[in-house]
């Protein structure tokens, strides 16, 4: 439990590094940038890819894969995506290995790719040029398509999960008749995503437009989902690409329409990622390890027998303790009951602390005698001892009061931090002296967002879209604006 | 419906392609050996997933995830799997494009790594690099790790799902105290795998021992599941491997017993892939196209409304579609309603027997009248007209009796296609003028079995597990043998 070592006040991002590796989540791995996702780690994300897939399903979607490759000349075709993209990229060049003479393995120089391929960073190019031949007719329209698939993205800082060189994520690729279509796609699958972090996640989410500089590479406007987390830094979290007709115009993709004209198809594209595992750990977990919202937990439950050295004793407490995960599967609930005899039940409750299972029960003999149970929330450390009967609807209760819980926590923290300046001294001072999103003027312009982030490493994170619209005067530059932007330092 | 060009008879190899293409399974990708799974294919996939993952769980395996990535020097720590191995592999040399001075996209030369780097063919040396750190003691075994990912091995010559470059599949890699223990393990998948295999793939399949020849680079023992496709060529469904300490050894994994001893620990992997989908249309599709076991169908049931021109009779056909649609769905099954007013019955009934769907309802206005449908089912093409009451149950009745019928079938055609032989010619005559797996005696040596492949292109698939020991000699080199072993052809 190395994280005790270091408390969050103290050193946010050593107590993050920290918590990832003595929670079981993940680990750096012997190739740089490249992280091993523990089995921990592993099932709750698999919790994260159960809630999503199913969003993505009852919305009409289905699910597809793509080559991990795409050839190097794929990337030249739109214009925009390659420059904002395809530099920082794996490249396979050779295809064979052998044995040389002194017994080492090297490279086979003479199987050598006649065109290099690049190691996906995202699969718009091989995904479109895939549409050419599905589309031939409006009635190929739409395609609503995903992919959960592995991607990679040069890095030369990396942290686990937040930024990796190899990293798991689901992407979207529709395609559509009308652009009016590909808008009401691109804006639904936002709100899956602020209802998934919301709901799910526990983490309260801005939706919002990113200006231009912090657009998809290819894309016509990005709609994003932006976190604040608990150091105050923002963290972008999921995007959704409306992306025109670029990429159909690239790959010449065109549908007869029902009178028959040949148009160009338009297209959407959206994404999360294994980041949202960060979004989890920073937005909830305190110095004694995770706090997982219930709905994401492998593990809700955990009972832990208190037992004596009296076999009668300990035999009458674990049949209760049994009992009870049994009460508590028949609710769907996932327990666990952790009867190791070689543990003690402090070391046990510090671990599960650590783990961030939801909620503990423990049982003693003095509890079975007075069917009683020691039930405490990771959440609020608050621990009561309550009647063991109906134990099960209690439980299930409770479970939701601390998603409940959880999330209105973090909004809370979230609406206390977000700083609406109106001067630049103003604007640096809560850039400096307080932490979160900056709520500023802004004069609209790329040119006044790149000298602030030059001067003060904040960037525009979004334009919210429920943003009341008001007449002031950029922080920077003073030219009159129409409505406030949110900065921040961010991931 | 271009899979009708070809006849299975005529030509297996052209229509098992024809068919994968026009039953919307896969396609081949731009990038050379690597496929496109497309969303009905993939569909079954998914259901192959959720149904292997959870026998994995119920067997106390965990999912975790480990880098795409392998550092060329790890391949030369275990000098027989890199033999076996590790030749055609995709080669990671430089991690950076750039754009040229002509406006081209170019791979940056200065960006070249130290070490290059292998896309996994598989996760072996990987894994038990990160296990090093994992095993300290007794008490971090068993370790029974699987992860589901994307592997590549550089094949010239390709067939869709069968053999491509890039494929998916699940790996499960375990770590034991005791050699007994990963020989358990070992046992244990490979009867998960026979068991999936025959229930949920309706494939029967002989369970065996691979020979030395055949085994694994880097195993001890490979168990397999080998299943007879429809044109008599063999199928390796699935293996499962010892691995004995050879992996430990190699990267140094060692554990502290109970009384303080360092020890190698012992090993497994084990693998199916998206080849299972090559083996589920190879033995179960006729002319017409897929035939899909109840239990992977994607859609179990679809049903088709016989609509005709008057408003009134159409409202009450579409009724009528939809109580039956919402009675099937209680009981769990996935129906599909097809209303499209622009296609015609026949048209539709041709498309869904192209893709495999093991029931079909059609109803009509005369149905409705008189309280019928007519059910008509994929995998006999038996029609029948029943009454409508209580067609809930007898789908389902239905459904069970399909998924039976489906591997009644194909372990019929098996066994019919098991020929044994005594003698060499008996041996040559059963390749060339029957089908199916040859059982004939054996020496046992290698250099006999590469005799025979080389005479025969046959090769043996395996020692099945429950084979009766009884005196014989050599097909080939009439030395004497204790047992039969199955020879076939196979892809």
């Amino acid at each position: 439990m190395d994280n005790k070592k270091v408390k969050r006040s103290e050193d946010y991002s050593a107590w993050y590094n920290n918590l990832v590796k003595s929670a079981d989540l993940a680990e750096h791995s012997a190739v740089k940038g490249c992280m091993v996702i523990k089995p921990y780690g592993y099932a709750i994300w698999e919790k994260m890819q159960a809630e999503l897939d199913k969003r993505f399903k009852e919305t009409g979607h289905q699910n597809a894969y793509f080559p991990l490759f795409i050839p190097k000349s794929f990337f030249s075709k739109e214009a925009s995506h390659v420059d904002g993209f395809a530099k920082e990229c794996a490249v396979v060049t050779h295809y064979r290995l052998k044995t040389a003479e002194n017994g080492e393995i090297v490279v086979d120089e003479t199987a050598k790719l006649e065109e290099e391929l690049i190691v996906r960073p995202t699969s718009e190019t091989i995904i479109w040029n895939t549409y050419r031949d599905w589309i031939k007719s409006h009635r190929d329209l739409p395609i609503l398509v995903n992919q959960w698939a592995n991607v990679v993205r040069w890095e030369m800082r990396t942290r686990l999960f937040l930024r990796t060189t190899e990293f798991l994520w689901q992407e979207g690729h529709t395609a559509h008749a009308t652009s009016e279509e590909a808008i009401a796609e691109t804006k639904q699958m936002l709100e899956v995503y602020a209802d998934f972090a919301e709901n799910i996640l526990a983490v309260p989410v801005v939706k919002g437009i990113k200006t231009a500089n912090e657009r998809f590479a290819g894309a016509i406007e990005t709609y994003c989902i932006e976190g604040l987390m608990q150091d105050g830094k923002a963290l972008q979290m999921g995007t959704s690409h409306f992306l025109g007709q670029n990429f159909a115009k690239a790959f010449d993709v065109k549908y007869a329409t029902k009178d028959n004209k040949q148009e160009y198809v338009w297209a959407t594209s959206w994404g999360v990622s294994t980041r949202l595992m960060g979004a989890l750990i920073m937005s909830h977990s305190d110095d004694e390890g995770l706090i997982l919202p219930p709905n994401l937990a492998p593990i809700q439950v955990v009972i832990v027998p208190i037992i004596s050295k009296k076999e009668e004793e300990k035999e009458l407490v674990l049949n209760k303790a049994k009992e009870i995960q049994s009460a508590l599967r028949k609710k769907g609930i996932s327990v666990k009951l952790d009867d190791r005899d070689n543990t003690t039940p402090g070391y046990k409750f510090a671990e599960y602390e650590l783990k961030g299972v939801p909620v503990r029960i423990a049982i003693g003999p003095r509890d079975v005698a007075n069917e009683s149970v020691e039930v405490a929330r990771r959440d609020t450390k608050e621990k009561q001892v309550m009647s063991s009967i109906d134990i099960d609807h209690k439980i299930e209760h409770l479970l939701s009061q601390i998603q409940t819980n959880i999330y209105q926590k973090a909004l809370d923290y979230r609406d206390q931090h977000i700083n609406a300046v109106n001067t630049w001294d103003e604007f640096i001072d809560a850039l400096e002296n307080k932490t979160g999103f900056v709520s500023a003027h802004w004069d609209g312009t790329s040119e006044t967002e790149l000298k602030i982030k030059e001067l003060t490493k904040a960037t525009i994170r979004c334009v919210p879209l429920s943003n009341p619209q008001e007449n002031g005067i950029c922080v920077l530059t003073g030219a009159p604006s129409k409505e406030r932007v949110l900065f921040a330092k961010a991931y």
